[in-house]
């Protein structure tokens, strides 16, 4: 009965890969609307393109290097599992593939909103919507697929372990993490790639343009206007979608590995495996949930403002509110010990996703005092607006901290039942929860993408000479999505923190595969007694490695990992005032030489403001990125397994409430500024005006380069641990 | 022997109490210069002691309520020593002192100082190096004489304890600790109400003043600028007083309960005694090394600037270096076990130490890359010089925390014998590093201390009309500080993370007499053994409470400890934006209605900027503070011991890197700024001088509020989690 449940997965996974190409089919039958919006959207649609194959260039070659590396380690020094090359692979090709993808629609879309926008808002959000979804369809839909795909290839090739059964699906389970590395580290490039390119784009076209020249956003006078549309498409789009499918991934590999763990020493063979495809099972019910929600986002020809939002929030709260009673169904159909109690654990991760997304709204957007106050403080010039920024976000950490907390002491102790020494059962209850909170990803994420798309609509919009009201109705679009967006957020925010836990789990596990393959049968420990390798428990690996918060080899990898939360950001923050340095004497000097530009008698040469974003992206991505993946190694090497597990949680811990400070700050200051444009303290072109777009301007690396990515580097150091995990065994300095 | 070798400690605690008064008086002698002069200093040093006694009596509420919190703790519960109450007030009242002190030499140097620099550099040098010395032989002085009173106290009036006499001195040093609470928590009002007042005045003053009304820094047209003054005397004199008196015996402290705590299982009690007053002995000998330095530093008449830094270095290497060899000397004479790598413990803190002041110097002195890239970074505006700056702070942490974990590592390494097992000797030799550090405090404080008098006297020159050159020379006397200043911050951060963890150490230790005392004789390992409470070594309570890197109350208490360093620097950035927000308002309004300020006709309303300022810091100080003694007891009662121990450790890791990136990012800012104002990038007035000012301003809370005040907050969260440890063990939710 529980083989065929399995069937499920692929089925679902297939089903959303469906329906994205029909999404797409039905928006490439809409018109683009008149030749100049064409040519814009082929603008956009090359510049997006060829970078994204410039971008594909740079990572093939960071791939064909790991790849040999995992091969020698495989194949030569019989430190790794054979099949984690090819894995590694294949995460990242899916990973990428979902950002080109995701992105080649969104491209396709853009002048398709704007110009049904021409006929009516309900129209435009159709289209853009849609277009969404096929984002969401495809990352949930590969995703999906790729491991089922995996799962069923490794059940066949891995030979029965007779002396123990109950290790191959161990072995299976973290073979499949190597994939998740993959997914990550091409998520990461996306993202610092992505996130460099869009925000140097966006400074410069902001910095000179709106503050120094006057002429509004997106306005075609202004040379980097192209190059700041591309960027919302390979940042926003192309990286948010390797992101995304990086952390669903990684939330249900790190979850059925756990659950292989969990029902290791028992050897009961039946329920290691209930346990292993429980989080696939959800997913892909959460996908149906997903398609169900999508469809139920429908609207009356007329609608106003109000009717699309309820609409939109109707299709992402059924979903939710389904999938709750879906999971406690799948327990149970799937006959899992303790299947009330788990069940419950994923219900809290999504209350607890539900309150980050609550709080992050609060704490960013105008309709609330913190933002509004942010505003105010642009009175006295734009350091204050800094100074207040800060400390808003800062403050705003608290509430998805406590929420998490709560979330991982809940969700452990309900799947433990109430037993906290049940460490694999609680710790499976954590990744469950984090499964729940992505297992909808696909509205949730077409709610996200759609915002980009109505954002770049409106830029076409604007450059076409469409005229006030298309605009308005693009913005209207716009606004809508970062409304309904606030949900989606909080699941991944809050999911990375419990993936981060699971995927430490998922090291111990492996260094227990690591000590079998270099013939460590017999653990002893410090106090004297004798455990083997296969039935040692979390306890006696902490104790036998002395992993306790006394150990200094401990204590000096969560310096570390802290300091790699903030290098990793410095560095990339420093990337984009680089590049955004470059584009604003770019874009100074075309104003300068090239005369007429300003009066619109002459173009700009936007194909130099697109090569100096690309320059800047791809130059600056891979110092970064890298570290992320030579740190753990390091550290391993020095430190031994105590460092490296220090590394990791201090990573996490500063790491999470990092990312949340600065995607928070960036948000707030980004919508004071809106407020300020609304017409709030003297509205646009006030001295407030001008102190706001200081802080906008700030905010925009924190929100879209520096924060997203820190999510995606705590993982990755993970796996990246966790696929060494063999060498670090073996030995270190100390 | 050695008990006649601990009289040097109170004796050369006296020596520095008695040069202070001979160079306070020396100074006294001086002449304060003209009526005018004279009437600023006044108009100052009463700003500051009126704002000192308002601090102080909110300060003694909060300490009333703690006194009689922790009396019912102690005789009605028998929670605690019945010590603790008493203990904990003189901390905090000699923690007072020594700011009070500092601050009263301070403000009555700055204009002696601009009068003496009248006539020339060195005399100038002369007399704000000895004030400044005041305040550094004050602190170390109070420091010690304050331990070793209790000290000699507690050993007559503790009975031994005769089933177990190694644990007599372990409950001394312990009930010592509560002392070092009471430190920190003044220290924690003075540097959080001091830096909110400081910041607000000097933000204010340069907003309006000298961005917007174009007038020079400490104009007397400005409204603000006796508010200015005053704050540069609460918040970086009484404020830093207080913060170092923390620090230096918290070292000491910690470091003495980790001694006691060594050689408990051995039951040798005069090895234990020799641990014990180790670390008073190098810091007593510390003394005597900085008063030699002290009067090292002189020159001749006609000295130049390079003759003074010279001489300024050779005070403050010479002591560093002869505390090297003073070391081996007295562990030698102490016959320490171990001696030799104790004392090469004590030299790798001094490296370490060396390591982050050269670090901090290259990241933030305008004569290096970091700080000029900087600068030319406001030629993109002021959006640009944020951006950078914080880039340019989160990658300076890197050195640091590379330097503080290898310093880790090798000073447990050495003390421990080569043995990573051997857990206690080898905290204690962290312990000892972290000494070693602050055992030269006497001169490196006076170093410290004597620029805020130096900048002082600038704005006494300037308000008093004294002309270009003798500014000049107070300028100079500030910059040359700054250089040497470096050293002794490096010290001051390097030790903050060893002594946080040696806190750490000693909380372990309280929770074996919190056992003790609700009658916990034995503790059931996980296992199935059975230890002695008295006998249990730090791995057997690490397993008993499960204190593993799995434990998710571990896990929560980190996460929890991580968002409290961000929450903390949160409300305190704010409290600063508002304060500063209501400056800027009121010097605006002054402008605006007192007619004739600008041209000098009419004397501006200062007292209403002062009393802006003291509501301001008064009112906004308290709830973080708090904050810093609730959270600890919350995290107890809810998560136990395993969750206080996580949120330490989180706390340490996440705080102190949060406060490099943010002391650097200020100090950068602010020499960006200046050298700007050198000349560079077109130099005042330019629109890149504008755009550097936004970043200083955005630095100052960083620098001098938010940042220093986090290492305290860390160490007090430590002290309190350990008086309060007998409420932890004996109750708690999870």
């Amino acid at each position: 009965m529980e083989t065929s449940l399995f069937w499920i997965v692929p089925v679902s996974s297939a089903l959303a890969l469906l329906l994205a190409w029909y999404f797409y089919r039905q928006m490439k039958a809409e018109s683009e609307g008149t030749p100049t919006m064409e040519c814009i959207a082929l603008h956009v649609r090359t510049g997006a393109m060829s970078y994204l194959k410039q971008q594909y260039k740079v990572v093939t070659m960071v791939f064909v290097c790991l790849v040999i590396f995992f091969a020698i380690m495989a194949y030569g020094f019989n430190l790794q599992n054979h099949w984690v090359p090819v894995a590694f692979l294949t995460g990242g090709f899916f990973s990428g593939l979902s950002g080109y993808l995701g992105m080649k629609t969104a491209t396709y879309a853009s002048a398709r909103t704007a110009n049904a926008a021409r006929n009516s808002l309900n129209k435009g959000l159709r289209i853009a919507f849609r277009s969404g979804a096929v984002m969401g369809l495809v990352v949930v839909g590969l995703g999906l697929l790729d491991i089922s795909f995996w799962y069923l290839l490794l059940q066949y090739c891995i030979p029965e372990d007779v002396m123990n059964p109950a290790s191959k699906l161990c072995v299976i389970t973290t073979t499949m993490l190597t994939f998740g590395m993959g997914a990550s580290t091409q998520a990461l490039f996306a993202r610092v790639g992505g996130g460099i390119y869009t925000k140097a784009a966006d400074v410069g076209a902001d910095l000179v343009g709106k503050v120094e020249a006057g002429i509004p956003e997106d306005d075609p006078r202004n040379p980097a206007t192209i190059a700041d549309n591309v960027g919302d498409n390979v940042g926003d789009v192309a990286g948010m979608g390797a992101d995304l499918y990086e952390s669903y991934c990684g939330s249900i590999l790190a979850t059925s590995a756990l659950g292989a763990a969990a029902f290791i020493a028992s050897g009961d063979t039946e329920m290691q495996f209930k346990a292993v495809i429980a989080p696939m099972l959800i997913a892909a019910v959460g996908i149906l949930l997903s398609i169900l929600g999508i469809f139920a986002v429908r609207t009356r020809e007329d609608a106003s403002m109000k009717d699309l939002l309820k609409s939109l929030s109707f299709g992402t709260n059924l979903s939710s509110v389904l999938i709750v009673f879906a999971t406690f169904l799948i327990m149970w159909l799937l006959g899992i010990d303790n299947w009330i109690n788990l069940s419950i654990s994923v219900v809290i991760g999504l209350v607890v996703g539900v309150i980050i997304g609550r709080s992050t709204e609060y704490y960013t957007s105008q309709s609330y005092k913190p933002t509004q106050k942010l505003s105010e403080s642009g009175k006295t010039g734009p350091a204050t607006v800094i100074i207040s920024g800060i400390g808003l976000g800062m403050i705003s950490t608290t509430i998805p901290v406590i929420a998490v907390v709560i979330g991982i002491i809940l969700s452990y102790w309900f799947a433990a039942g109430f037993d906290f020494t049940n460490i694999s059962m609680g710790l499976y209850g954590i990744g469950i929860a984090a499964v729940g909170m992505l297992s909808t990803l696909g509205i949730t994420l077409a709610t996200d993408a759609y915002g980009p798309i109505a954002d770049n609509a409106g830029g076409n919009a604007e450059m076409s000479g469409l005229g006030e009201e298309v605009r308005k109705r693009t913005d209207a679009l716009d606004s809508l999505g970062n409304t309904t967006a606030a949900t989606g957020k909080g699941f991944a925010i809050g999911s990375a923190a419990l993936t981060g836990l699971s995927l430490l789990a998922s090291y111990i596990e492996e260094i227990r595969i690591g000590l079998d393959r270099i013939g460590t049968a017999i653990l002893e420990l410090p106090n004297g007694i004798e455990v083997a390798v296969h039935e040692a428990s979390f306890t006696d690996f902490m104790m036998y490695y002395d992993v306790t918060l006394m150990n200094p080899k401990v204590i000096s990898g969560m310096f570390i990992g802290s300091m790699m939360a903030f290098l990793f950001c410095g560095l990339t923050m420093n990337a984009v005032g680089r590049a955004a340095s470059r584009m604003v004497e770019e874009v100074r000097r075309q104003f300068r030489e090239i005369k007429g530009i300003l009066e619109g008698k002459a173009e700009p040469d936007y194909a130099r403001c697109v090569q100096i974003s690309t320059k800047g992206a791809q130059h600056e991505m891979v110092f970064p990125s890298l570290l992320a993946i030579i740190a753990p190694v390091a550290t391993g090497l020095i430190f031994g397994v105590p460092g490296v597990i220090g590394l990791l949680i201090g990573g996490l811990s500063s790491g999470f409430v990092l990312a949340i400070f600065m995607a928070n700050a960036g948000g707030a200051w980004d919508n004071a500024k809106k407020y300020v444009e609304e017409g709030n303290f003297g509205g646009k072109g006030s001295e407030v005006h001008r102190a706001t777009v200081v802080g906008d301007t700030v905010g925009d690396p924190f929100k879209d380069t520096s924060g997203p990515s820190l999510n995606i580097l705590v993982k990755l150091m993970s796996m990246v641990a966790i696929v060494m995990a063999g060498l670090t065994v073996s030995w270190s300095l100390f």
